[in-house]
Protein backbone atom coordinates (compact mmCIF):
# COMPACT_ATOMS: atom_id res chain seq x y z
CA UNK A 1 0.00 0.00 0.00
CA UNK A 2 1.08 3.44 -0.93
CA UNK A 3 2.16 5.99 1.43
CA UNK A 4 -0.74 8.25 -0.09
CA UNK A 5 -3.23 5.83 0.11
CA UNK A 6 -2.43 5.15 3.67
CA UNK A 7 -2.98 8.58 4.97
CA UNK A 8 -5.92 8.95 2.84
CA UNK A 9 -7.24 6.32 4.57
CA UNK A 10 -6.36 7.51 8.00
CA UNK A 11 -7.69 10.99 7.07
CA UNK A 12 -11.41 9.33 6.26
CA UNK A 13 -11.40 7.00 9.09
CA UNK A 14 -10.44 10.26 11.66
CA UNK A 15 -13.34 12.58 9.90
CA UNK A 16 -15.41 9.59 10.35
CA UNK A 17 -14.91 8.84 13.93
CA UNK A 18 -15.31 12.74 15.05
CA UNK A 19 -18.58 12.82 12.60
CA UNK A 20 -19.97 9.73 14.43
CA UNK A 21 -19.40 11.45 17.90
CA UNK A 22 -21.17 14.79 16.49
CA UNK A 23 -24.19 12.82 15.24
CA UNK A 24 -24.34 11.24 18.34
CA UNK A 25 -24.03 14.50 20.31
CA UNK A 26 -26.95 16.22 18.13
CA UNK A 27 -29.46 13.15 18.34
CA UNK A 28 -29.21 13.54 21.93
CA UNK A 29 -29.83 16.99 21.81
CA UNK A 30 -32.97 16.53 19.29
CA UNK A 31 -31.24 17.99 16.85
CA UNK A 32 -31.55 16.78 13.49
CA UNK A 33 -28.71 17.98 11.00
CA UNK A 34 -28.93 18.27 7.12
CA UNK A 35 -25.83 18.39 4.97
CA UNK A 36 -26.62 20.51 2.44
CA UNK A 37 -24.27 19.95 -0.81
CA UNK A 38 -24.79 21.41 -4.58
CA UNK A 39 -22.38 23.19 -7.51
CA UNK A 40 -21.26 26.53 -6.85
CA UNK A 41 -24.21 28.71 -7.63
CA UNK A 42 -26.90 26.02 -7.13
CA UNK A 43 -29.04 28.34 -4.93
CA UNK A 44 -28.30 26.38 -1.13
CA UNK A 45 -28.39 29.79 0.36
CA UNK A 46 -31.56 30.63 -1.13
CA UNK A 47 -32.96 27.14 -0.67
CA UNK A 48 -32.47 27.66 3.12
CA UNK A 49 -34.20 31.21 2.95
CA UNK A 50 -37.53 29.43 1.42
CA UNK A 51 -37.10 26.39 3.86
CA UNK A 52 -36.58 28.53 7.16
CA UNK A 53 -39.84 30.80 6.44
CA UNK A 54 -41.52 27.43 6.28
CA UNK A 55 -40.09 25.72 9.10
CA UNK A 56 -42.21 25.55 12.29
CA UNK A 57 -38.51 24.30 14.36
CA UNK A 58 -35.89 25.93 15.30
CA UNK A 59 -33.10 26.42 12.46
CA UNK A 60 -29.29 26.79 13.14
CA UNK A 61 -26.89 27.30 9.66
CA UNK A 62 -23.10 26.46 9.64
CA UNK A 63 -22.40 28.14 6.28
CA UNK A 64 -19.35 27.00 4.63
CA UNK A 65 -17.31 28.95 1.94
CA UNK A 66 -13.78 28.91 1.13
CA UNK A 67 -14.06 32.57 1.41
CA UNK A 68 -16.66 35.49 2.22
CA UNK A 69 -19.49 34.96 4.53
CA UNK A 70 -22.44 36.89 2.19
CA UNK A 71 -24.74 34.09 2.91
CA UNK A 72 -24.17 34.28 6.16
CA UNK A 73 -24.84 37.76 6.46
CA UNK A 74 -28.12 37.30 4.74
CA UNK A 75 -28.97 34.22 6.99
CA UNK A 76 -28.57 36.42 9.94
CA UNK A 77 -30.57 39.70 8.94
CA UNK A 78 -33.34 37.23 8.64
CA UNK A 79 -32.83 36.22 12.65
CA UNK A 80 -31.41 32.49 12.06
CA UNK A 81 -28.79 31.68 14.19
CA UNK A 82 -25.56 31.15 11.63
CA UNK A 83 -22.14 30.46 11.82
CA UNK A 84 -19.24 30.93 9.11
CA UNK A 85 -16.79 28.53 8.28
CA UNK A 86 -14.23 29.70 5.85
CA UNK A 87 -11.58 26.84 4.46
CA UNK A 88 -9.47 29.30 3.03
CA UNK A 89 -8.81 26.76 -0.20
CA UNK A 90 -10.49 23.28 1.08
CA UNK A 91 -13.07 21.63 -1.45
CA UNK A 92 -15.62 20.35 1.67
CA UNK A 93 -16.17 20.47 4.48
CA UNK A 94 -15.09 17.90 7.56
CA UNK A 95 -16.37 17.01 10.80
CA UNK A 96 -13.28 18.24 13.04
CA UNK A 97 -14.83 21.93 11.47
CA UNK A 98 -18.38 21.00 12.06
CA UNK A 99 -17.85 19.88 15.62
CA UNK A 100 -16.02 23.23 16.59
CA UNK A 101 -18.55 25.18 14.91
CA UNK A 102 -21.27 23.11 16.80
CA UNK A 103 -19.67 24.11 20.13
CA UNK A 104 -19.55 27.57 19.27
CA UNK A 105 -23.53 27.59 17.69
CA UNK A 106 -24.84 26.08 21.45
CA UNK A 107 -27.42 24.87 19.75
CA UNK A 108 -31.11 23.13 21.01
CA UNK A 109 -33.70 21.31 20.01
CA UNK A 110 -34.37 21.91 16.08
CA UNK A 111 -32.72 21.76 12.72
CA UNK A 112 -29.34 21.82 11.88
CA UNK A 113 -28.58 23.00 8.44
CA UNK A 114 -25.22 22.65 7.37
CA UNK A 115 -24.33 24.31 3.92
CA UNK A 116 -21.47 22.60 2.17
CA UNK A 117 -18.30 24.12 -0.08
CA UNK A 118 -20.27 24.53 -3.75
CA UNK A 119 -18.81 21.68 -5.14
CA UNK A 120 -20.42 18.22 -6.77
CA UNK A 121 -17.82 16.34 -5.91
CA UNK A 122 -15.49 16.00 -2.92
CA UNK A 123 -18.27 17.40 -0.25
CA UNK A 124 -20.27 13.54 -1.08
CA UNK A 125 -16.87 12.03 0.05
CA UNK A 126 -17.28 13.27 3.99
CA UNK A 127 -19.22 12.38 6.34
CA UNK A 128 -19.66 15.55 9.04
CA UNK A 129 -22.44 14.48 11.50
CA UNK A 130 -25.32 15.08 9.33
CA UNK A 131 -28.45 12.92 9.85
CA UNK A 132 -29.44 13.67 6.18
CA UNK A 133 -27.88 14.61 2.89
CA UNK A 134 -30.32 17.00 1.11
CA UNK A 135 -28.66 17.10 -2.46
CA UNK A 136 -29.44 20.55 -4.49
CA UNK A 137 -28.94 20.31 -8.14
CA UNK A 138 -30.65 23.17 -11.03
CA UNK A 139 -32.54 22.66 -14.09
CA UNK A 140 -29.33 25.28 -15.81
CA UNK A 141 -26.75 22.61 -14.59
CA UNK A 142 -28.26 20.35 -17.37
CA UNK A 143 -30.21 16.68 -17.27
CA UNK A 144 -26.85 14.59 -18.06
CA UNK A 145 -25.14 15.68 -14.03
CA UNK A 146 -26.63 12.09 -11.92
CA UNK A 147 -24.27 10.20 -15.12
CA UNK A 148 -21.42 12.48 -14.52
CA UNK A 149 -21.17 13.47 -10.63
CA UNK A 150 -22.32 9.79 -9.47
CA UNK A 151 -21.57 9.51 -6.30
CA UNK A 152 -23.45 13.09 -4.86
CA UNK A 153 -26.41 11.71 -6.27
CA UNK A 154 -26.06 8.34 -5.22
CA UNK A 155 -26.03 9.30 -1.07
CA UNK A 156 -28.44 12.22 -1.22
CA UNK A 157 -31.60 11.42 1.05
CA UNK A 158 -33.40 13.92 -0.80
CA UNK A 159 -32.89 15.97 -4.05
CA UNK A 160 -34.17 19.47 -5.28
CA UNK A 161 -34.07 20.63 -9.01
CA UNK A 162 -33.68 24.39 -8.45
CA UNK A 163 -34.48 27.56 -10.40
CA UNK A 164 -37.61 25.72 -12.53
CA UNK A 165 -38.54 28.97 -12.88
CA UNK A 166 -36.15 28.72 -15.88
CA UNK A 167 -37.51 25.95 -17.28
CA UNK A 168 -39.41 27.95 -20.13
CA UNK A 169 -36.42 29.49 -21.33
CA UNK A 170 -33.72 26.49 -21.14
CA UNK A 171 -33.56 22.52 -22.20
CA UNK A 172 -33.63 20.29 -19.36
CA UNK A 173 -34.59 16.67 -20.11
CA UNK A 174 -36.41 15.79 -17.01
CA UNK A 175 -36.29 12.22 -18.01
CA UNK A 176 -33.21 11.74 -19.04
CA UNK A 177 -32.21 13.45 -15.42
CA UNK A 178 -34.50 11.15 -13.57
CA UNK A 179 -33.06 8.09 -15.17
CA UNK A 180 -29.81 8.36 -14.16
CA UNK A 181 -30.82 9.91 -10.94
CA UNK A 182 -33.02 6.03 -10.68
CA UNK A 183 -29.96 4.23 -11.76
CA UNK A 184 -28.10 5.40 -8.38
CA UNK A 185 -30.67 6.37 -6.20
CA UNK A 186 -34.10 4.28 -5.83
CA UNK A 187 -35.42 6.08 -2.65
CA UNK A 188 -34.76 9.74 -2.29
CA UNK A 189 -37.15 11.81 -3.32
CA UNK A 190 -36.31 14.24 -6.01
CA UNK A 191 -39.15 17.70 -5.87
CA UNK A 192 -38.74 20.36 -8.18
CA UNK A 193 -37.84 23.63 -6.67
CA UNK A 194 -37.59 27.58 -7.32
CA UNK A 195 -35.56 29.80 -4.58
CA UNK A 196 -36.81 32.53 -6.33
CA UNK A 197 -40.91 32.33 -6.32
CA UNK A 198 -40.77 29.08 -3.30
CA UNK A 199 -42.42 26.52 -5.46
CA UNK A 200 -41.77 23.10 -3.90
CA UNK A 201 -40.74 24.29 -0.91
CA UNK A 202 -44.00 22.94 1.32
CA UNK A 203 -42.88 19.57 0.08
CA UNK A 204 -39.43 19.59 1.41
CA UNK A 205 -40.36 21.09 4.57
CA UNK A 206 -43.13 18.49 4.77
CA UNK A 207 -40.16 15.50 4.40
CA UNK A 208 -37.39 17.23 6.77
CA UNK A 209 -40.73 17.41 9.37
CA UNK A 210 -41.52 13.49 8.50
CA UNK A 211 -37.93 12.90 9.08
CA UNK A 212 -36.92 15.46 12.31
CA UNK B 1 6.38 19.31 9.28
CA UNK B 2 3.26 16.90 9.53
CA UNK B 3 3.25 13.76 7.05
CA UNK B 4 -0.38 15.07 5.23
CA UNK B 5 1.65 18.22 4.17
CA UNK B 6 4.60 16.89 3.14
CA UNK B 7 2.67 14.23 1.03
CA UNK B 8 0.89 16.95 -0.34
CA UNK B 9 4.02 19.38 -1.07
CA UNK B 10 5.26 16.04 -2.90
CA UNK B 11 1.97 15.42 -5.30
CA UNK B 12 1.98 19.02 -6.50
CA UNK B 13 5.99 18.63 -6.75
CA UNK B 14 5.60 15.48 -8.75
CA UNK B 15 2.56 17.13 -11.10
CA UNK B 16 4.19 20.57 -11.87
CA UNK B 17 7.26 18.24 -13.00
CA UNK B 18 5.26 16.61 -15.38
CA UNK B 19 3.32 19.66 -16.33
CA UNK B 20 6.16 21.46 -17.60
CA UNK B 21 7.99 18.20 -19.78
CA UNK B 22 4.17 18.52 -21.08
CA UNK B 23 4.65 22.10 -21.59
CA UNK B 24 7.72 21.91 -23.50
CA UNK B 25 6.31 19.51 -25.97
CA UNK B 26 3.50 20.78 -26.49
CA UNK B 27 5.19 23.69 -27.71
CA UNK B 28 7.67 22.32 -29.55
CA UNK B 29 4.95 20.78 -31.85
CA UNK B 30 3.42 24.37 -32.29
CA UNK B 31 0.26 23.19 -30.05
CA UNK B 32 -1.39 25.50 -27.69
CA UNK B 33 -2.94 24.22 -24.76
CA UNK B 34 -5.75 25.56 -23.29
CA UNK B 35 -6.96 24.41 -19.64
CA UNK B 36 -10.58 24.82 -19.61
CA UNK B 37 -12.33 25.37 -16.07
CA UNK B 38 -15.73 25.99 -14.72
CA UNK B 39 -18.04 24.54 -12.18
CA UNK B 40 -20.61 21.62 -12.85
CA UNK B 41 -22.88 22.67 -15.83
CA UNK B 42 -21.08 26.32 -16.70
CA UNK B 43 -21.18 25.09 -20.39
CA UNK B 44 -17.52 24.15 -20.53
CA UNK B 45 -18.41 21.74 -23.82
CA UNK B 46 -21.12 24.12 -25.51
CA UNK B 47 -18.85 26.73 -25.64
CA UNK B 48 -15.80 24.29 -27.05
CA UNK B 49 -18.18 23.72 -29.88
CA UNK B 50 -18.84 27.47 -30.62
CA UNK B 51 -15.06 28.05 -30.52
CA UNK B 52 -13.94 24.88 -32.80
CA UNK B 53 -16.95 26.24 -35.42
CA UNK B 54 -14.96 29.29 -35.67
CA UNK B 55 -11.23 27.87 -35.42
CA UNK B 56 -9.04 28.13 -38.40
CA UNK B 57 -6.45 25.79 -36.83
CA UNK B 58 -7.08 21.88 -36.20
CA UNK B 59 -8.56 21.48 -32.50
CA UNK B 60 -8.10 18.72 -30.34
CA UNK B 61 -9.93 17.74 -27.36
CA UNK B 62 -9.33 16.04 -24.06
CA UNK B 63 -12.28 15.61 -21.76
CA UNK B 64 -12.21 15.31 -18.33
CA UNK B 65 -15.11 13.53 -16.72
CA UNK B 66 -15.60 11.29 -13.31
CA UNK B 67 -17.61 9.04 -15.57
CA UNK B 68 -19.61 9.24 -18.61
CA UNK B 69 -18.62 10.41 -22.09
CA UNK B 70 -21.19 12.41 -23.34
CA UNK B 71 -19.45 15.42 -24.36
CA UNK B 72 -17.23 12.96 -26.41
CA UNK B 73 -19.51 11.85 -28.27
CA UNK B 74 -20.61 15.15 -29.10
CA UNK B 75 -17.47 16.30 -29.91
CA UNK B 76 -16.49 13.47 -32.30
CA UNK B 77 -19.73 13.68 -33.85
CA UNK B 78 -19.06 16.88 -35.17
CA UNK B 79 -15.20 15.83 -36.91
CA UNK B 80 -13.22 17.00 -33.32
CA UNK B 81 -10.74 14.23 -32.81
CA UNK B 82 -11.41 14.07 -29.26
CA UNK B 83 -10.12 11.73 -26.32
CA UNK B 84 -12.15 10.47 -22.89
CA UNK B 85 -10.16 10.83 -19.32
CA UNK B 86 -12.66 9.26 -16.67
CA UNK B 87 -11.32 10.14 -13.25
CA UNK B 88 -13.73 7.71 -11.50
CA UNK B 89 -14.03 9.96 -8.54
CA UNK B 90 -11.24 12.34 -8.38
CA UNK B 91 -11.89 15.89 -8.35
CA UNK B 92 -9.51 17.57 -11.10
CA UNK B 93 -7.16 16.52 -13.73
CA UNK B 94 -3.54 16.29 -12.77
CA UNK B 95 -0.50 16.06 -15.43
CA UNK B 96 -0.02 12.35 -15.58
CA UNK B 97 -2.95 11.78 -16.84
CA UNK B 98 -2.58 14.04 -19.68
CA UNK B 99 0.97 13.48 -20.67
CA UNK B 100 -0.97 9.62 -21.50
CA UNK B 101 -3.56 11.38 -23.26
CA UNK B 102 -1.50 13.42 -25.37
CA UNK B 103 0.48 10.59 -26.57
CA UNK B 104 -2.58 8.80 -27.12
CA UNK B 105 -4.14 11.90 -29.34
CA UNK B 106 -1.20 12.02 -31.26
CA UNK B 107 -1.28 16.07 -31.88
CA UNK B 108 -0.36 17.65 -34.40
CA UNK B 109 0.23 21.76 -35.06
CA UNK B 110 -3.01 23.25 -33.49
CA UNK B 111 -5.07 24.20 -30.51
CA UNK B 112 -5.27 21.76 -27.71
CA UNK B 113 -8.78 22.45 -25.21
CA UNK B 114 -8.06 19.94 -22.05
CA UNK B 115 -11.69 20.45 -20.68
CA UNK B 116 -10.99 19.65 -17.04
CA UNK B 117 -13.44 18.40 -14.70
CA UNK B 118 -16.57 20.28 -13.59
CA UNK B 119 -15.32 22.21 -10.34
CA UNK B 120 -14.32 25.51 -8.98
CA UNK B 121 -12.12 24.78 -6.63
CA UNK B 122 -9.50 21.48 -6.96
CA UNK B 123 -8.39 22.17 -11.00
CA UNK B 124 -7.27 25.69 -10.49
CA UNK B 125 -4.37 24.00 -8.02
CA UNK B 126 -2.76 21.82 -10.84
CA UNK B 127 -1.03 22.63 -14.03
CA UNK B 128 -1.55 20.49 -16.88
CA UNK B 129 0.66 21.42 -19.26
CA UNK B 130 -1.24 23.98 -20.31
CA UNK B 131 -0.30 27.38 -22.59
CA UNK B 132 -3.41 29.47 -21.07
CA UNK B 133 -6.56 29.24 -18.26
CA UNK B 134 -9.96 29.62 -19.81
CA UNK B 135 -12.25 29.91 -16.72
CA UNK B 136 -16.02 29.39 -17.74
CA UNK B 137 -18.53 31.14 -15.19
CA UNK B 138 -22.18 31.77 -15.61
CA UNK B 139 -25.14 34.54 -15.01
CA UNK B 140 -27.02 31.87 -13.54
CA UNK B 141 -24.15 31.13 -10.79
CA UNK B 142 -24.64 34.47 -9.57
CA UNK B 143 -22.22 37.56 -9.29
CA UNK B 144 -20.32 36.59 -5.60
CA UNK B 145 -18.47 33.69 -7.58
CA UNK B 146 -15.23 35.59 -7.64
CA UNK B 147 -15.49 36.44 -4.02
CA UNK B 148 -16.54 32.69 -3.27
CA UNK B 149 -14.10 30.99 -5.38
CA UNK B 150 -11.20 33.37 -5.69
CA UNK B 151 -8.07 30.87 -6.79
CA UNK B 152 -10.03 29.99 -10.33
CA UNK B 153 -10.65 33.57 -11.32
CA UNK B 154 -7.20 34.65 -9.94
CA UNK B 155 -5.51 32.34 -12.18
CA UNK B 156 -7.58 32.38 -15.39
CA UNK B 157 -6.23 34.20 -18.28
CA UNK B 158 -9.35 34.98 -19.85
CA UNK B 159 -12.99 34.55 -18.65
CA UNK B 160 -16.32 33.76 -19.85
CA UNK B 161 -19.70 34.74 -18.40
CA UNK B 162 -21.56 32.47 -19.86
CA UNK B 163 -25.70 32.10 -20.42
CA UNK B 164 -25.69 35.74 -21.57
CA UNK B 165 -29.19 34.99 -22.59
CA UNK B 166 -30.88 33.89 -20.07
CA UNK B 167 -30.14 37.50 -18.13
CA UNK B 168 -33.44 38.92 -19.09
CA UNK B 169 -34.62 36.49 -16.31
CA UNK B 170 -32.45 36.90 -13.62
CA UNK B 171 -30.32 38.67 -11.55
CA UNK B 172 -27.02 39.09 -12.30
CA UNK B 173 -24.65 42.14 -10.83
CA UNK B 174 -22.11 42.16 -13.74
CA UNK B 175 -20.62 45.30 -11.83
CA UNK B 176 -20.22 43.39 -9.04
CA UNK B 177 -18.37 40.32 -10.48
CA UNK B 178 -16.51 42.35 -12.11
CA UNK B 179 -15.31 43.97 -8.91
CA UNK B 180 -14.45 40.76 -7.80
CA UNK B 181 -13.05 39.61 -10.87
CA UNK B 182 -10.41 42.50 -10.78
CA UNK B 183 -9.57 42.56 -7.12
CA UNK B 184 -7.59 39.62 -7.69
CA UNK B 185 -7.18 39.87 -11.64
CA UNK B 186 -6.50 42.96 -13.38
CA UNK B 187 -5.61 41.56 -17.03
CA UNK B 188 -7.74 38.78 -18.10
CA UNK B 189 -10.03 39.32 -20.64
CA UNK B 190 -14.03 39.11 -19.56
CA UNK B 191 -15.99 38.27 -22.48
CA UNK B 192 -20.15 37.84 -21.89
CA UNK B 193 -20.81 34.45 -24.32
CA UNK B 194 -23.52 32.49 -24.92
CA UNK B 195 -22.99 28.87 -25.96
CA UNK B 196 -26.86 28.53 -27.00
CA UNK B 197 -26.91 31.94 -29.42
CA UNK B 198 -23.03 32.34 -29.90
CA UNK B 199 -22.77 35.48 -29.01
CA UNK B 200 -19.45 36.98 -27.89
CA UNK B 201 -17.50 33.70 -29.10
CA UNK B 202 -15.88 35.83 -32.17
CA UNK B 203 -14.20 37.70 -29.39
CA UNK B 204 -12.95 34.58 -27.52
CA UNK B 205 -11.83 33.48 -31.45
CA UNK B 206 -9.80 36.14 -32.01
CA UNK B 207 -7.96 36.13 -28.75
CA UNK B 208 -6.83 32.52 -28.60
CA UNK B 209 -5.47 33.14 -32.52
CA UNK B 210 -3.86 35.99 -30.97
CA UNK B 211 -2.13 33.70 -28.18
CA UNK B 212 -1.83 30.55 -30.48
Amino acid sequence: MSKEIEIMESVYDKNDKVAAKINASLTQKGVFAINVMGAPGAGKTSSLIQIVKRLDKTPYVIEGDIEADFDTKTLLSLGVKTIQINTGGACHLDSPLIGNAVDELDIKEGVLFIENIGNLVCPAEFQIGEHAKMLISTVTEGSDKPYKYPLAFEKADIILINKSDLLPYIDFDQDFFMKGVRALNKTAPVIKVSGKTGEGFDEVVSWINSKA
